[in-house]
């Protein structure tokens, strides 16, 4: 059986992110029916729908690499209490032109992952406010906010907490059973 | 086969209330495969963990009947730009006792009504975030915010516009799909 | 100079509640400038338009004191990723009728208490999208997101940690010069 | 008396956006003590902390400008239920680097414009989640949710509509007034 095209988009453009390095974790801890592929956002010009008539090749890779996906992970810290800009423009990229967004339809899963002890609720609701319009199956539960991100990574970027490696292979497995779920329709 | 039993909650107690009004509109043009059944939650006492050593009756009756629903249908006005009182309570009840909750896993739709134009988009938007915590597959596509809901209707609480007739239409066909695929997993 | 008269609003509604707690000690560190006051919620009948006719005795014994009110210091936990249907209710209750709200220009602040991590997150902004509307001028920083908060009161209610301590008075007194900023208009 | 700096935030990169053309009306309708003066975001490189080190002159001459400031007027349409990514883009590199954000005290108001009937509501209320934490006292009344923006200008960008051109008026007043109501403290 073939597997599922998961697309991971990251939040964060740092190159040392923390979140990036918990989406390498979430990868890893997939169960083999999923293969998270990540990808990259943060060379996307600015939403612009001026841009359109000559569409940045940038845009064009992104889109056709996004309508490939059969589902998408997201993980991404706060910024402001709200979404990172570079993880809201990969989202109103994909959404446009009108009648060709890449995610409807397509069930999403969130991580949000900050160094503070509220883990970037602000982030993950807004996004899910999104999914909404976007018409993509969000998972519910179990809900991911990983705060006090960076004391749970060894400098190899392991993960040295027993308690979040179960909870989070338990994530990647609930994830990998709602995209079922929605897919067997 | 039988039909989904799909509970419907009005979130204002106003007896000439046009959500009620939208809520009977909404049971009519259900298709066959669903059998909505309007939950009255005026009566539930404000919750208060401290009551649960002698349960109040209402909130025993409410419980009792949400745990037999196999779906939920939200109906709601905005209340100075979130949820009614009401229904707000009516959901505290229902996801308590710890590891009692009625709502878990039962597939949701939200109709947002108001006379104004915004048709109750704060309401709409905070219920759905409590249906994360509660795990309930919310419908995305459709949004159902009916903005200046009194002229819709006729003296007898009928549709007078063809538009919306149909737009609500859709909206439970689609809403029994939803349910159908959540619950084929 | 006559002090402020601060009306204090406890979303939970438990006899131990953590937040009536934290509202005990929140009154304790508030400077001479600040009166503030606990107002029960509790007992006011769900927000229903029809009862307008005739007045539930709570409705206008609540509505009376919190007229008189100068500012409102809300404490509230999370319940169901929002505010509690207590508060709500107490907030939908003061807001009419129409035209006659309690609550217009009155300064407000939040502090959310939570056992858990988040430190009720979702209620803080919930309850913050209401006061846009009732035009409530709400301090902005510093955020009160306590987490973990049972582990900060002693058994007889009082804080163990200085740091909260500190945090606490801190944010009595940015209170009370945001009151007297708004007021000074 | 000097009259008050304050910058306008347009959401909208598009060149005919009716966004930018709501901030035009919004700036010739501002009273005397307002000096508004339209900022650009379009040429902002996506926010990553990493470029810090060798900060893009946009981000330079944004963050000079967004100093003076003395408060700021957002303009925003909606984009997939929140803001557009070029308005938080320009929220996160006015934020950083750490300890010196452009934004903090600054009173702030959020005119929302759409061709929809909602107006623009989640972006509205998810950049007010921002103003918290950049501490930004957001005006809350009068509300700003421009619904069917299309129909109430003209083909030379002026407002059809006397009511509209009223409520806009009233609006910069009130902007104008809460602008010293803040400042005089």
């Amino acid at each position: 059986m073939a597997s599922t095209d998961v697309a991971v988009l990251i939040g964060s453009l740092r190159k040392d992110s923390i979140n990036r390095k918990f989406a390498h974790v979430l990868c890893e801890l997939a169960p083999a029916s999923l293969r998270p592929d990540i990808v990259e956002i943060g060379a996307l010009p600015l939403y612009n729908p001026d841009l359109e008539a000559q569409m940045p090749p940038p845009w064009t890779e992104f889109r056709e690499r996004m309508s490939r996906a059969e589902a998408v992970l997201f993980v991404t810290p706060e910024y402001n209490r709200s979404l990172p800009a570079a993880l809201k423009n990969a989202i109103d990229v994909g959404s446009r032109p009108y009648g060709k967004s890449v995610w409807g339809g397509k069930p999403a899963a969130i991580v949000s992952v900050s160094p503070g002890a509220i883990g970037g609720f602000g982030a993950n609701h807004h996004l899910r406010q999104s999914l909404v319009f976007l018409d993509m199956p969000a998972m519910q539960q179990p809900e991911a906010y990983i705060g006090g991100a960076e004391k749970l990574l060894d400098a190899d970027g392991k993960l040295t907490n027993p308690g979040t490696h179960e909870f989070l292979t338990k994530y990647m497995h609930r994830f990998a059973a709602w995209i079922e779920r929605i897919a067997a329709a």
